[in-house]
């Protein structure tokens, strides 16, 4: 029994897995795999249908929006955004809470040019910067609204009066949200959408209807909305999978009790950090994610040690981004509490151990 | 039992399919899902390297080519190759042959000038233009050697003086090519490779050292060169499952063994074609594609009876696309010719019992 706290590609759902693997040797008893249809089916439509259905139902998505699935990871988004929406002579405007926020910013550079409204890089971008103005002549404002590698998440944002971009690649689907918030929504799905491979895209209509740009095909979103997602051959697989997974959350409860589990996941887990005399927490309280949780050892060389000791519990997946260090443990909503509860009673029989070699060396010592 | 003539996404070996259910339930007996592992494990590594030397030496791939998978299918590459290679001030040569060759030339239209050196336009594509001069100005020659819906393909091309970037989504892997001929080349993977959701490139490195354009990252090859195709999460599983089908090709004797089983299938069906009263071919025999075989009836009343008879048989996927009409049977690699002997079957099934109605019908006629 692994417990996987993988950063993305992530765990997912056992029954997800099961059928996943069923409909790869059959799908829907049809004869045939989920690999080896063609997206033009029947089949295939009422997929595709059903998936955008169930992302319209889970996030509450307004009818004037609509729901698009693409390839290339929010990587991908980074530029295309830039493209449709950064016309020439507008600023777009970026808050800088991250290494991905960062990414994001460097692709827009390509296409016009940036205000970056506030950055947290001064303190290694543990904490979330608030009080900042957006520019009213802003063509965009953009933010990145859980940064998976430092472990900071926004719950709220400050109005703006320009459209709102936001990266939700690894909080989406995580707790509910107020869609009518922003203009466009992206994720890439290896986290609590489903595998790798498909970029979903929420976005209102009226947005598009500003796109001036002459944009290529694949990267003009108006092709995917006009063309159902499948103006080229989409990622059948991908987003087959993300439709069971989404219909299991959808049968647990929705996001809403996805977010009383998420909640109740990382304060065990914070909570811990912050009691545990070994280990200390990244990122400020008040910025805490509960999507990944970073953290560290007051004492570095101890560090292998535990991700040693946690191994052999069956942990995977904790070790920190390497240009962070310490530890990242993603919290994603396929993981049950049970595997938080595994990896708090680790740190604790951890210190237990440390503390019992400390005072037996102490004892050599004296005697 | 089906029998899948589909265009793609399209049949896979049914082994293949067997051992990619299993690595969705545990992979390489680690205790974790194929779609739940992190793409920076070793296990990955392992996964997109050996993919990688497959193709190296199922193509036998040159040193100095190298070997990416990225996303977004052969329809972003269509832009993404002119976005890097059409500079500014120079003008592309592009063979127009079909459906696909011209959607490329009007993404390269969005980054510059296209010379067309030919064009089967005149005869819906159904033949393949020769005799035609590359200009040596050109920034390069672009072809797309299997035409999909026309079903015509290129077994040889013209000398070019200038870089040659060829489109090879639909009939890579089913014969032997000289990659040296070759600058660039492309494939969508749902059809020879594996399935939907990866593009192969295959590149000489020193078309790379050319690039002057600003490219965006996740346009950018050199990026994807220098970060072994993990610049940003790659698409885990389709890379998987494209490994597995290498090594099922290689296994059975490589590009030609696969080459002799494809000219005995394409054989088979072009001679029932030619000789069965009810059909007719509809590309040029010296240009017929042994991937995408296309045919009409000469009484297009019956086509749908003989999708209907042919579909109780248990064969699927041959309708024509539906700019085409008619049939469009494929004959990717991993089918076997015994489909395609119960596909010759049916037709001279239905050509007998179709000549019984009319001799029968004449002989009412005559009473």
């Amino acid at each position: 029994m692994k417990h996987n706290f993988g950063a993305g590609p992530c765990i997912l759902p056992a029954i997800v897995l099961d059928q996943a693997a069923d409909a790869v040797r059959d799908f829907n008893g049809i004869g045939l795999s989920i690999l080896e249809i063609s997206h033009r089916t029947p089949e295939f439509e009422a997929v595709i249908n059903e998936t955008q259905g169930l992302v319209r139902e889970l996030l509450n998505v307004p009818a004037d929006y609509s729901i698009l699935f693409l390839q290339g990871g929010a990587s991908t988004q980074f530029s295309m955004l830039a493209m449709n929406f950064l016309h020439q002579g507008k600023k777009a405007a970026y808050l800088d809470t991250g290494f991905f926020s960062l990414k994001a910013i460097k692709e827009a550079l390509f296409f016009g040019e940036v205000d970056i409204v506030a950055s947290s890089k001064d303190k290694n971008y543990y904490y979330v910067p608030v009080g900042y103005q957006i520019p009213a002549t802003a063509a965009y404002f953009h933010y990145c609204s859980n940064n998976t590698i430092e472990g900071t998440e926004m719950f709220s944002h400050p109005a703006s009066s320009v459209p709102v971009i936001c990266d939700m690649s690894s909080d989406i689907f995580s707790r509910p949200i107020q869609v009518a918030d922003f203009d466009l929504i992206y994720a890439g799905a290896q986290k609590n959408m489903g595998p790798a491979g498909m970029t979903l895209v929420v976005v209102k209509n009226n947005l598009l209807e500003k796109i001036t740009a002459e944009v290529a095909s694949m990267s003009d979103y108006r092709i995917f909305r006009d063309n159902n997602s499948m103006f080229n051959t989409p990622p059948v697989f991908s987003i087959y999978v993300a439709m069971l997974n989404l219909r299991w959350l959808k049968e647990k409860g929705g996001v809403t009790q996805q977010e009383v589990e998420n909640i109740a996941k990382s304060d065990l887990l914070y909570t811990e950090i912050d009691r545990n005399t070994l280990f200390y927490g990244l990122a400020d309280p008040k910025d805490r994610s509960r999507m990944n949780v970073t953290f560290k050892m007051h004492d570095p060389g101890l560090e292998a040690e535990f991700l040693d000791f946690a191994s052999q519990k069956g942990i995977v997946g904790i070790k920190g981004y390497p240009s962070a260090g310490g530890f990242r443990v993603s919290l994603y909503n396929a993981l049950p509490i049970s595997s938080v509860e595994v990896l708090v009673k680790c740190m604790q029989d951890f210190e237990a151990k440390n503390l019992n070699q400390k005072v037996s060396l102490e004892n050599k010592v004296t005697v």
